[in-house]
């Protein structure tokens, strides 16, 4: 490991800070170096702060004029927010700014690098550029394709059964998972769930056993079908709620249940009639929704598979077998082998008595 | 950790020596020590050779006599392959026993104690029991249920698939995990599959991508349906088929059967019809088989879960998702999530892309 690479590792440690309040902007780590010394060190906090250069520009404890920026995402050279930081490293007489991976932002991206170079400032791109990225996956994915990342995540049986034949699914996996289940949705920009789950379990999907703020909460129900007694609607003053529907839904439900708080969004179907997902995602970006918690049921499980629009899958594996029930996977008009979908696994570790597979649609 | 814990423990990795060469004998480990110096270490090495303690007196370069003997499993008293080893330990003046389990053998069971203390001999039992238990998890079940140890273990999808819907299940796992599926079987008495198995897949069913021995070969054949190209029946001179058939075989094939050099047997039914597995794995240790794998496929892996015969289950799971497919595990009747068969974790490991989970029914 290089000097470059040393010192990126630790901008990126900063970066991590960040997770749980930037979203959608992208985690960032800053670190200046003069003279061997680290004298400065930042990290974006929070959406609408400061970002990460700024931060450790103010953080500097010495004059930072000759001294070298590490900055694990190339900076931004257009007003958002905040001014751009191109701005400032050039007012504080930054020499060399190092950078981990470009930005994708259409309004940045390579820009930031060509605008520092014009004023002689010397720029090494590339440092550590995986790490970089992958700290960034949702970022990433949402500024490069248009759509939220979606991560899947449910709980199972080691047979793959998310409740009994009757339909039982409380609780296949343990307390300590509920809390892990809880941490992922404070990360997250949205829950979405379909109406049989809200039938089914009466969720309230909120944030409860750690600390984080509420994503909003997306209920896919075609016909509006959810009765108005159910906790997504009570707890409204929480959380945000938005119910997709299509044009099948019944006029006189739509007026009640707009009535009721929620937001209620009609789309476009799909070629079986339910709620075009693909649709639906492109609105949520459109909203600024760059990551989103599928928590089933098996039906939007299998949907968000079959349609290729998963990039993570969380798996909690219940150490049970329950031999016939309801399986977490349906019919994905998979015929060979070949063409199953395949998996990256990241990490497995165990939570209480279960196992978390943590792994990346390929 | 006291010093008998310190000792007791390096017992327990020598004993480990031995594994794959040993049973249905338990694996042993013995260590001699005197004046807070290990001066004879031993296992036991080979089904019909020296017990641990033998070779761990054969093995001291000083005189023993007065010395504390560690071994992880009761000496025993009866004439066997070998004369009993309570006569040597009293022939060489030891003086304190130190005993990790009691033997479970009734030929055994506390009878090797009474007879070192009547001879003046110091005992203590019950040092690191639970590990010294767990090593001979096989041997104890054995020699208390009278049944073998059965393990099941499968390869599957995320999603609990071992085939697609078609049936094709080649290859589901890595060439890694094959190895280690070899290595398994090495360790066992016995491998066995239904008949569905060898009619879908014809394996061979032989160790042959690691060094061991090859198990006897157990093929659940009710009416004799497997043909007889079939490998199994091919490879005879390397290792031993036992085919378990019912009253419902054709007499005609079944005297085929039995000029393929394979042995037959009639197994009683259960209620279902099928060869009652519980009455096999009676005959089967009776045959000094004291641990079955089973193998596969899903009809049999059920029968199995259903009527409580399983006491490990090691699952590869493959990084894929299959959506529809079969099952690993069918109908065991079970309706309520409080009923699910419940498993204890003890390993979980990647082996390959694949992930290795060994698990105990608990």
């Amino acid at each position: 490991m290089n000097n470059h690479e040393y010192y990126m590792r630790l901008a990126l440690r900063l970066a991590q800070k960040g997770r749980g309040f930037v979203s959608p902007n992208p985690l960032v780590g800053a670190l200046i170096v003069k003279d061997g010394q680290i004298i400065g060190r930042g990290y974006h906090q929070r959406y609408g702060d400061h970002h990460a250069e700024i931060n450790a520009l103010q953080d500097a404890d010495k004059n930072v004029t000759g001294a070298t920026l590490y900055v694990t995402l190339e900076p931004c050279c257009h007003e958002g927010k905040t001014p751009p930081c191109v701005d400032s490293i050039l007012k504080h007489k930054i020499k060399r700014v190092i950078i981990g991976a470009l930005d994708s932002n259409p309004l940045v991206s390579c820009q930031g690098i060509n605008y520092l170079q014009s004023k002689g400032i010397e720029v090494i791109t590339g440092i550590l550029e995986q790490e970089c990225r992958k700290l960034n996956e949702v970022f990433f994915h949402y500024m490069e394709t248009g759509l939220p990342f979606v991560t899947l995540k449910y709980a199972q049986t080691l047979d793959g059964r998310i409740a009994t034949a009757t339909g039982q699914s409380k609780w296949i996996s343990s307390p300590a998972a509920l809390k892990f289940t809880h941490r992922l949705r404070a990360e997250h920009d949205a829950i979405l769930v379909g109406s049989g789950t809200v039938l089914q379990d009466d969720p309230e999907l909120t944030v409860r056993h750690v600390r984080g703020h509420n994503p909003l909460r997306v209920i896919v129900d075609k016909k509006l079908e959810i009765p108005l007694q159910a906790k997504i609607f009570a707890v409204t003053a929480q959380a945000k709620t938005l119910i997709a529907t299509t044009k099948k839904a019944d006029n006189h439900q739509f007026k009640l249940f707009q009535d009721s708080g929620a937001e209620i969004i009609t789309v476009d179907t799909d070629k079986h009639g339910n709620v075009d997902l693909k649709k639906l995602l492109m609105i949520l970006a459109g909203r600024k929704i760059s990551s989103v918690l599928v928590e089933g049921g098996a039906k939007i499980i299998t949907s968000v598979l079959r349609d290729n629009l998963a990039n993570r899958l969380i798996t909690i594996i219940s150490p049970k077998i329950l031999g016939e029930g309801i399986s977490a996977v349906g019919d994905l008009h998979i015929t060979s082998l070949d063409s199953a979908k395949k998996l990256s696994i990241q990490k497995i570790r165990k939570i209480g008595c279960d196992i978390m597979i943590d792994s990346r649609l390929t």
